[in-house]
């Protein structure tokens, strides 16, 4: 009897109702806070903690950098990506490596005043934020091995543009892009004419359109196609999206310019199940691309 | 411009931070409750009601009973499982039938004072109210076909035990049986040795040892193996599982008798993440067997 | 030691050395020839036959028409796609009905002589041949439900052009098509410009070019549209395909005409294995798009 | 004209018809022989050299060695199991590293007397050939890495038990075991019961049971469990295999020493098509156990 209602309760510890499961080590995910003298405001970010890290406190970890999409938080690829639950899984079973992940905060609710988006707009630096405070922050306060072979970033709809535009500017830093949905442009209709093109949602419109990944392409030349030759690409969307299109535009400017990537339509919409169901190609495809001296 | 504004809506909307997406329509679920006189108490469900539920008004459905783990309730299959993210994404590719999806509440936090369990126990008959009031109440609320060809049950650790033994005990009302994880059996361990056999973990836990699904194969009559065989079974359980021995027990026992049935060891253990991905199976696994006149 | 020399003799058997496994009822595949006056030639086919086909004399049963590419023959898609070996595993678990294939010949080697091709050429009407004597030649001689609801057709290359434009064009007899890596179009370049207009690489060329399944379907008014509307469509091209932006092009006048469809892009190129690989997709897919009263 | 005529040129290149490729860089696969002292005979293999072997005429590889079934040669894996087939398109996808595979010859027809085992018999020492000859000419031959971080072996029934047992004797020689649908043992029937225990069935029969995979892991030592658990291992048989059970065995057998591997059962018998299928599994497994340092 004793051992059965054992096996009863490690059921119930399994469908996780009692909180944490402090009985046994675990990799975990913690909310933290970076002061940004550039942005002047607090921002939050997520950090996925591996296993292994405690219990070797000398190891340094590669990192990935997962971007959410406009509207959405840090917390959106926890919440409803279950970023946690997949690495686990797929650390489990060998198919990825252990790494530190983050999920900086480059949104929240617009209607209610938030900035959104990851390039430098007026009155909101946010891509010099990332790459002169956050990156340094974090590969300073946690283990990270901190070079371009073992860093690595993706991101879903807006975060895939952002992303992916990371990448092209920055191809010395990352080893992997692995875009999901991606805004790769917003179609550019003339002269502005919105009412307002002060508030944030124009701003952030302007900003992608000035951003945009697929002219990026278009436009380098040898010696930039030669840099972006150095990072392994990865672009993702589903047959039943909206922005498929401009998925199909970016693939072929890349064909065009015989950069190698991989590029995959899967079945699925604008949705967080194919986001979710995205992570178990885009973690160990990541992984793979890490150069570790174990 | 305009168009550029649009599109960042959609994405707004898309990620689903806006709640409910009413510009266009949807499957939808609902928390409903039935007030049952077997248990004389309220139960509460859960309903997955398809896409085209309310545009085809006399079109019928069949159905599928979605059964929960320990300690936790109707909502756990919806809000950790996200049943509905994978249904509408299965349906839209073809993959999976449209068709009616319950989760019942069997359970709820024991030491609150919830009852749990599947099967008849002292003060709680769940397996009557389940025959006798939940499936009739169901059947007749809802345009369901409501016959064995078009009726599949299905369930994740206590529930997959449930959903088996149910198989077992009413194989002319179910075309399907797809157990997660299951509760097979728990072994017994000589005399009742718990200082209070009235609560109800230990009465919860005499009542899986008295349906244990592995004995009921073991012990069927060429009779009862034929009717067995009239189900599609299928038994996925994790190779990281503390309770794969007993799904390889039941796997072993089903081909002694000659029962056909699908069986497969993924990678994962006792977890959402691995209950969520079975899903992908599953839903098209019971949507094949279903035989419906269209 | 008499056990285990059966079992070392069951491992022979299995690994398939020593040719048919005759001590077992299988599913099974013959290579038969028709007379055609059309063509005023024998053409070859292959036929799988479903294991249950002896046992239940009176069954009727689905059919997939499977298409080869250029210079290829009737054998291609069992010697090098190995149809029987996916078909019989995924029959056991499930995932595909029981149905008939055939593989007809429409092709072999151009330097020998031989003609290749899907559609009506000077000197040869393939497409004639198929659809007033190949199909009622099937469909009498072996026992094929035969209607619109249980037909389909599927192909590679060429053949996955010959699929598409056949679907478009009889949307009446076929349940779903599924195109492979497949020839949607070829570019044409001003006027004829061979030197030899009349070998069999340029009429074949040529009836490419005027069967182009691209502009079928932007040629098509709202009544052609709603009956390509009644057909299955499952496009699926991979990433390193020559081919992929023909794929692309038909993916977007589907969109345009909103005709739905299913569309993939997985890795791999213009090779068996990508075909081979693209058969767990395809004959789930038309499998459950049969409808089988049974 | 000319460029259709050019696209439907490579349309057969890609179909096949025409033999090698010449016309662009490959990996290639090569039958070579071995002559060995210790068995006194010439011995055949085949070899898969990665594409880049021939331009980066300094870079050493990775090794796997991947062992066929009883009654088969070292043409099975290549000409049933199209390893390179698969091996192009991983590494193409980046789910795979370049690596050398060799697929050596240990078995024959053996009604026409050939020997057939990897273990150490009575006139055949296959074991020692394969140790004290057969590694040390491949990885002096070629440019392999040739330690135990970047030497892997795997196999199917005879070899998937050949490949689990090298890899128990001798830990130290490999990163990954992969075994499918492995003869993990043969059970014994009491005496010698055959009328020629001379003939060349009995003699494998024999050596099978004395190097059963299970037994070795129930009597290992504490420090032969730790070198075991140095290894990393991946058991695959599918649920329609006879031999299941004696999988299970092993994986109940591994479970009990606390001996940390991959337990996969997926949809499938003792076939090709399983094994085939397995190599989706088992080179990226094999490559991301690899440690380069590149």
């Amino acid at each position: 009897m004793k051992r059965a209602m054992i096996l009863l309760s490690i059921l119930c510890v399994s469908i996780g109702l009692y909180g944490q499961n402090n009985w046994r080590r675990q990799s975990r995910v913690e909310t933290r806070t970076i002061n940004s003298k550039v942005l002047n405001a607090d921002r939050d970010y997520n950090i996925f903690i591996p296993l292994s890290y405690d219990q070797e406190p000398n190891r340094k970890y590669p990192i990935l950098y997962l971007l959410h999409g406009v509207m959405d938080t840090n917390l959106g690829w926890f919440e409803r990506g279950r970023v946690k639950d997949v690495m686990d899984q797929l650390v489990a079973s060998g198919e990825a490596h252990e790494m530190i992940i983050v999920t900086p905060n480059a949104g929240g609710n617009i209607s209610e005043g938030a900035w959104n988006g990851y390039f430098d707009m007026p009155g909101w630096k946010y891509e010099t934020f990332f790459f002169t405070e956050l990156i340094p922050h974090i590969e300073s306060t946690f283990r990270v091995i901190g070079n371009k072979e073992n860093r690595a970033i993706a991101g879903l709809s807006m975060g895939g543009g952002g992303a992916t535009v990371y990448g092209q500017k920055y191809p010395e830093l990352f080893s992997s892009v692995y875009a999901m949905s991606a805004l790769m442009s917003i179609p550019q209709q003339g002269a502005m004419q919105s009412q307002n093109p002060d508030d944030k949602m124009a701003i952030l419109n302007k900003s992608v359109q000035d951003n945009c990944a697929i002219g990026f392409i278009k436009n380098s030349n040898e010696e930039q196609v030669n840099k972006l030759r150095s990072v392994n690409w990865f672009v993702d969307c589903g047959d039943d999206d909206f922005i498929l299109d401009r998925n199909i535009e970016f693939n072929q400017a890349m064909r065009e310019k015989g950069i190698r990537h991989e590029f995959r339509v899967r079945d699925g919409g604008h949705t967080w199940e194919y986001w979710h169901a995205a992570l178990y190609t885009c973690l160990p495809y990541v992984s793979r691309n890490f150069k570790m001296n174990k």
